[in-house]
């Protein structure tokens, strides 16, 4: 029996929920959010609310007394029309089997977790990256292990695949990777997938691909994905979200592509975490993967524009060294002479009203970077810009 | 190296997920939803929709673009109201700090078992109950020890208190503990939350408490609360749901109260569970929990109306046994012969057209009941009563 008086304050939580870091982003941003005269391109957020059809979408349905319980994997409707959607993105017949609606890209990638990860198992993750697929395994016990993409002598990134298996042990359940890549704006080639999974099949681990920005690429009509070439039996889960194609980030929908047989395991999970996503945030989905086309053409192309407006800037200023992105929204920039991330950002705070997200949030790969994420009006992104410029000149 | 070639077709998955029982309740009840010849009374959920002015709370906070992700423990507005409303309820002022919400009663129980169990660890849960709980621990590699009331000479359901204990292990970690009680309508005195507090205390196990029904007590105006008189820094987590008391089921909204030290931890566990529950819906929780007395009030009164009326009609039927339910909106009774009630609800589904939930998915001591949800309306239950009479006379 414990003897300690501080054994209920709070302390006697797993060892690994104790030593779960919290997002470095958020740590910045909390205190400051609402505050009026800051610029606030921490998150990874579109700063455009969500478009009116989806908002109404949404009031039709309490309208309609979608306000009950719904099917585990998701309202059929919403489960044919994603079935469509997919089928045509990636030109293969996406069978609504292999289809999962989840409460979030964020939930989808915890429900992952619980199906592979035991105590003691691990995941090698590909960074640098949004650092939450990492403390999901953590919650389960497991370690995540991240391999960092180094940037070639032209500043792009690269994955030294060689390193990342590498990386791999007995204990390894799955590779994780996200292409296009926050906070890096990379995209993997389709041969580097189709090597990544030839390998994962020889040696018995899953790939986790989040694809939440498949459709954020600004140089080709869209990202190269794994469900382009996948066979359904592959061991590969893929995860999306309606957060950044749809602009619905505080909506929490998203959706699982994974083996035909995984279908009741994801089943029997979303029915532990949370029963179905809301009901009538299932059928906006519906009519965003529906009438949400023009929305995302054009949604694209401004946040193209805002690329190249952002990487203009930053290139030009001295102590910046960047890469232009080629897909997602975010510059991902190396700073001279910074040598912690957050409180360089926490700094840039206070002293120009611009917030960032820390490098460091993202692994260790990424101290001595800072994020900026350009879901934004150009006029806003020109301002913060005017703002940094002493700063990192 | 695997060399199954089965190895990949769903089944490298861990060995706590693949043995996860989804639900029998869900079983007897998917294939039938949406069907219009069945009286649906399977679910815990009311067949009323959300009252008009929670949903038109939704519409307005859609209106006003509250649509962006929100802080990891809840929008501060609804995290305000909430420690009034408790504050109120209890008795004993409610510091903000003890309070985060939830994406669901269910997603809250999912995050306190990744506080609390690690593999190997094990929770003693008071049953016949709601089975989502056991399996929450299942997912973490922890055990779900069943402890079941017994009616007494009488019929009315009883703990019995050495028992639990005696179930009590040094892998222990939490007594789980559902009163008003789903399904049986138990609802547990004062005088044994005290007692099960100070043996927990003593022992250095947490109380979960879920009491998602406090508000629905038919005798009383009130059901008795952990929270009316623990201490702040007491080994006790609270489960609350806006599901039952403002019929809000398809909303996916809840909250937690836990000791002031576990605030962070499940600040960083919502983010890496779900970010924060949808934007939008926090902000009718305000409206649901601000204007909301009145329709508790009537509810209450109409499901009081229903007991009466489904305790005196089952009653009467030959084959039935079942004690008069003091809270919650369920009559659990047993069958005279019943031996496979996962079966027999089937059985009744086909030949009544009537939805129930077979007993032994709230546990094997469940076996041998049935639960009727009467949160419906009196002729829609009379009709489901005159159908099911010839069967259980």
């Amino acid at each position: 029996m414990p003897k300690d008086p501080d054994y209920f304050r709070g302390r006697k939580i797993r060892h690994s929920i104790e030593t779960l870091e919290g997002s470095l982003i958020r740590k910045v941003a909390e205190t400051n959010i609402g505050r009026d005269d800051v610029i606030a391109l921490w998150f990874g957020e579109p700063n455009e609310a969500t478009p009116d059809f989806i908002k109404q979408a949404a009031t039709a349905a309490l309208d309609d007394n979608h306000v009950f319980y719904a099917q585990n994997r998701g309202i059929p409707a919403l489960r044919e029309i994603l079935s469509a959607y997919v089928s045509n993105l990636h030109g293969r017949p996406m069978d609504i089997d292999r289809l999962t609606v989840t409460a979030s890209g964020m939930n989808a990638i915890m429900l992952v977790s619980e199906v592979l990860i035991d105590n003691g198992d691990n995941m090698v993750v590909v960074g640098p990256v949004w650092p939450n697929c990492r403390q999901t395994v953590q919650i389960m016990g497991g370690e995540a292990r991240q391999i960092a993409l180094q940037p070639d002598q032209n500043g792009r990134w690269q994955l030294d695949m060689d390193a990342l298996f590498d990386a791999c042990d007995e204990r390894t359940r799955a590779i994780f990777v996200n292409s296009p890549g926050n906070p890096t704006g990379w995209v993997m080639s389709e041969a580097e997938q189709r090597y990544m999974l030839d390998e994962c099949k020889r040696r018995g681990l899953y790939v986790i691909a989040d694809e939440v920005y498949v459709r954020l690429a600004y140089d080709v009509p869209k990202a190269p994905s794994f469900l382009d070439f996948a066979e359904a039996d592959d061991p590969l889960i893929v995860i999306n979200s309606f957060s950044k194609t749809w602009s619905m980030t505080g909506w929490r929908l998203g959706w699982l592509t994974h083996p035909p047989a995984l279908g009741e395991v994801f089943s029997v999970l979303n029915e532990f975490n949370i029963a179905s996503p809301t009901t009538f945030v299932q059928h906006a989905g519906v009519a965003a993967v529906r009438d949400g086309e023009a929305f995302v053409t054009q949604m694209v192309e401004e946040y193209r524009r805002n690329r190249d407006l952002v990487f203009q800037r930053l290139a030009a200023m001295p102590k910046v060294n960047l890469y232009r992105p080629e897909a997602a929204f975010y510059a991902f920039f190396a700073v001279d002479d910074m040598t912690d991330s957050l409180e360089y950002a926490k700094h840039l705070i206070a002293t120009t009203g611009v917030g960032l997200a820390p490098g460091r949030a993202f692994g260790d790969a990424g101290e001595g970077w800072l994020r900026l994420c350009f879901a934004s009006q150009p006029a806003l992104l020109s301002q913060a810009l005017d703002r940094l410029e002493p700063a990192l000149s």
